[in-house]
């Protein structure tokens, strides 16, 4: 680790997955995490106990002297607290917040040194992840605070790299196609699957081998399916069959018609 | 393999990427594949070329005296053209064909011998895939020939399994939601990152991710993002963002707002 942040102290704002996932990742590489705040005391102590910090739900209560404050809130809570969160705190200190699509100016005029830490990856609680493989976006107000946050992410994983605001931004709404689009297919699927009494488990080889698959071919060479064949006989008969839920029916339509336009002069 | 099917004539009908990747694999577990027909000589030759068979573009010089018809044609063109397929055929062959959702029925009246063979997989002709870990929904007419098609899809996959018209058709539709659509919204996130000069190949982890995430948690479980969180102030920047390209703005929407109500409850 970083002899700079050898006597760091860390306190995380925020206890939602994705503070889990960075807080756990940085304690293991001995990271010093002094305090988890949350909103509620239950998720502030879930996590305090997994990096040995202490713990609060009182904003009054965050620790002023810490050396890092990383603050992971859902974006809208973030904007509104900047002010209380800066307030009182140790003016050496480095800000940094944890959000593809905010900029890293939300500091501005709050805090003198500050930056931005963006693992990209989706983070569920129950479910641990490897950051080693983790893209981590780094960006900073001064040059030895980039330095130091490459450096701190480096630590954790073997993909860290500076990007600017706007690149991030661009970053996070692609993720939200290549993820949470796609986890809401799967979540469409296995609705499906379970009206029809039908193991989601089946689908499981399909699902891994459409992933593998972008990994040595462009997505638009990979694609298959009736709405690339335009087989008006297989969709028409799907919305058939999908009637009965009119919004699912709509999003059939609505992405074959999608597909189909972006295939149309193969 | 099977004793019965060492003396086995087959015969491709359709040289897509289905076809090419299910005669690669019975090729190889050494079945006989006479001929490969399909509309362009060039398909033709060209699977032909991988499985030692003849080849030709020509209905009428099918071979008639096979054991075994295999036919993979777009859903459209099968249907018209079961007439001419069975015609002048052995009365002994078994005719199977390989969609999803057409009903095995389609052959009742033209053949006696028929049945359903159904790989459920993503084929591409540029990409090999381990045919044991397939899912293959077999259905036939007559036990013998339930038994017969199973045996073969057995010998190329640890995965075979019997599937009614009715379920089959189900397990696609919700295939096209775990793949097609999905593999769509890969290629939507490439033409994101392409605008903005970024490279596909950051969004791997998180697509790995995405995919090895439902093998643990329910997809519903497993959605992350600001549709889930219902973070409006993320979700107006993405779609200001996406101004520039109304199709996929609109996408962006209607997917958020399907996440949100799927999660209203949560």
């Amino acid at each position: 680790m970083n002899t700079e942040m050898k006597d760091s102290r860390i306190v995380f704002i925020g206890a939602g997955n994705l503070a889990t996932h960075l807080a756990r990742a940085l304690y293991a590489k001995g990271y010093n995490i002094v305090q988890v705040y949350s909103r509620t005391l239950e998720a502030a102590s879930e996590l305090a106990s997994k990096v040995a910090a202490s713990f609060t739900n009182d904003f009054e209560a965050i620790n002023t002297d810490a050396s890092l404050y990383i603050i992971s809130l859902t974006d809208s809570a973030f904007v509104n607290l900047i002010p209380q969160i800066v307030k009182g705190k140790n003016k050496e200190a480095l800000f940094v917040h944890t959000a593809g699509t905010l900029p890293m100016e939300l500091w501005q005029g709050h805090a003198s040194r500050y930056g931005v830490f963006y693992p990209m990856q989706t983070f569920s609680k129950q479910r641990d992840v490897d950051f080693a493989s983790i893209p981590i976006f780094i960006e900073a107000n001064n040059q030895q605070d980039t330095d130091l946050l490459l450096k701190i992410a480096s630590d954790i994983s073997q993909k860290a790299r500076l990007a600017t605001s706007e690149q991030r931004k661009k970053l996070h709404v692609a993720a939200v196609f290549a993820c949470n689009f796609t986890n809401h297919m799967y979540a469409l699927t296995a609705e499906l699957l379970e009206k029809s009494n039908l193991s989601f488990d089946v689908m499981l080889p399909l699902i891994d081998e459409t992933a593998r698959k972008v990994h040595t071919l462009a997505p638009h060479t990979a694609q298959t399916g009736p709405a690339k064949r335009n087989d008006l006989l297989v969709m028409n008969e799907h919305l058939r069959m999908l009637e009965d839920d009119p919004a699912v029916a709509d999003l059939y339509a609505t992405l074959s018609q999608s597909i189909t336009n972006h295939h149309k002069n193969d």
